[in-house]
């Protein structure tokens, strides 16, 4: 008889969990280099310097509008692994699973991350299941790290911006964080909001194939574009100026902003890209990242200046100039 | 004000989340790699195949005897690494933190992890932290994945195993398992057992300097030596033949599995090797197992023979013979 949920026993090491890792995770995810089931994956690298990132997920629903926490999982160490100028080619993913999960939406989860790692480019090549009682986790935690290969000649951190510099933003800001926050509370607005979750390493990759000179790169997810922005600022001791009309904003994602009282600087993204890149090249860049389906809205949203160091300026809306701070407390626990 | 306990805002992505990062993960782990905090961590790594591996840890409690989830979280994937015959080198970790748990015990399982990453000789490189509201996880869940790389000229695998092969232990089994759940059940025995939580790295790497023929290697974590042994057995279609009183047993460890009807040979160990070794080897892969700390108790547990084929025989104590399966059932939930 097939189990329709996830018992204890399917974490134990015993002959249940073989049964659900080589019927469930290894069938779904298999490739030449997971079907060994060894305790660690083997592969070769192309030459070069690694990047290794990670970032567990407990985003609260499991299910959103645009996505899920499977496709969130992939997509969000993709391009964490990217954004340092790397392609990335192989994910581990851990596991944490309450008991009482149904098997089915497991499936299904496991199929979207299935889906986003082939639009990466990208195998799953080793993994870890554990199972927890009932009311010791909050339904399934996934952990994903990520290795790739950074490109030859490239060269990006958060300190290296350089006054005169373009900032770039590849679309719409707070998409991911209202799609989340709606499904939660069960908002509705006239246009549903879907999340923008999706694997940038192809749109980043496009952008290096026209430019040497992309100083910075990040995806601004937890603490939106003003954590990013801001994290740039501090570490390469420069100030960034943006002018608020340019940076793109839906008319549905700003509405709700209103409404809960969020600032959209702070709200999560989880498909957007923003890079400080050498003035010469920014049209460029530019140009490559609209080739890309997940850049249509990309826009030049301001540039690196002199004063104030460390902070980030925005000329608003209506013509007033603030400072951009990260937030403060909590906005969206449990947003990814 | 100094927080003594994590709040859900210190997952936010805001000013509380840079402080917890900055002023706790990073200044304990501080390495050159990890101090740049950007999105993903970039390094060289020497020619070679790449072992790579996760493991995420829910162990239940969370300080037990001989270690912590933090001990246990660097120690589990650098052996993971190690046991395809890799050199472990970077470390990436991933927190999943109860809103409400004591900064200070964060502190000593941070510590624990520091001192077990300088003992292995790896890096801690990246890292994520997620909050979850009071009773959406149990306290503490650590996901850990690792790089390094595949000595040349090994070739280890579960599928490697020859007839004729010798089956060789690092030491007494059963340890970690019963440490934890004395914890857990409040047991107390004559001799308080502790895990063997220890990372192996050095040890293996002794073995393969003596060696370049060793052919299976594992650590039985969960499902414990029963679990490893058939995995060998059936990857590579050939019996395992066992002699029981050949396989170190602490006398607590004997005592507290037959009070609590556990065969020992399913119980939990974190801290030891189980190697499959070409005979005209064997003896030198063993005195290089007993020069490590973690080996003092090491021994050649028994052979690989040709049937049954998948199979693991276990000549008992008692003069009779049994098969050894792997666990049906859950044993002891969130041991590791």
């Amino acid at each position: 008889m097939k189990q329709d949920t996830i018992l204890l026993a399917h974490g134990s090491g015993g002959t249940l969990m073989h049964k659900l890792i080589s019927g469930l995770f290894a069938s779904k995810f298999s490739n030449p280099i997971l079907d060994k089931l060894d305790d660690s994956a083997t592969f070769e690298l192309p030459p070069g310097r690694v990047s290794f990132s990670t970032d567990t997920y407990v985003v609260q629903p499991l299910m959103f509008r645009g996505g899920n926490i499977g496709k969130l999982a992939v997509c969000g160490t993709v391009n964490d692994v990217s954004a340092m100028g790397a392609e990335p080619m192989y994910l581990s993913c851990g596991f944490v699973i309450e008991e009482g999960l149904a098997v089915s939406e497991l499936e299904t989860i496991l199929d979207s991350m299935v889906a986003s790692a082939k639009e990466a480019g990208v195998l799953i090549v080793t993994g870890d299941t554990k199972v927890v009682e009932k009311g010791g986790a909050d339904r399934l935690f996934i952990n994903t790290a990520g290795v790739g290969v950074v490109r030859d000649g490239v060269d990006i951190g958060a300190a290296k911006a350089k006054i005169g510099d373009k900032i770039l933003l590849s679309g719409t800001i707070g998409d991911h964080g209202i799609a989340v926050v709606s499904e939660r509370e069960g908002l509705t607005f006239e246009t549903a909001v879907e999340s923008d979750c999706a694997p940038l390493n192809k749109m980043i990759s496009s952008m290096l194939d026209v430019s040497r000179n992309v100083h910075c790169l990040r995806d601004p997810t937890r603490g939106g574009l003003a954590s990013a922005l801001n994290e740039f600022a501090a570490a390469s001791d420069v100030g960034l100026h943006i002018i608020e009309d340019r940076v793109p904003v839906r008319d549905e994602v700003a509405g709700a902003c209103e409404l809960l009282g969020y600032d959209v600087f702070h709200v999560a993204n989880e498909g957007k890209i923003v890079a400080i890149v050498e003035p010469a090249d920014a049209d460029a860049v530019l140009a490559a990242m609209k080739t890309s389906p997940y850049g249509v809205d990309a826009a030049i949203i301001g540039e690196v200046v002199d004063e104030p160091k460390g902070k980030v300026l925005v000329d608003t809306h209506f013509g007033s100039t603030r400072i951009l701070d990260i937030l403060v407390g909590e906005q969206l626990p449990r947003i990814c």
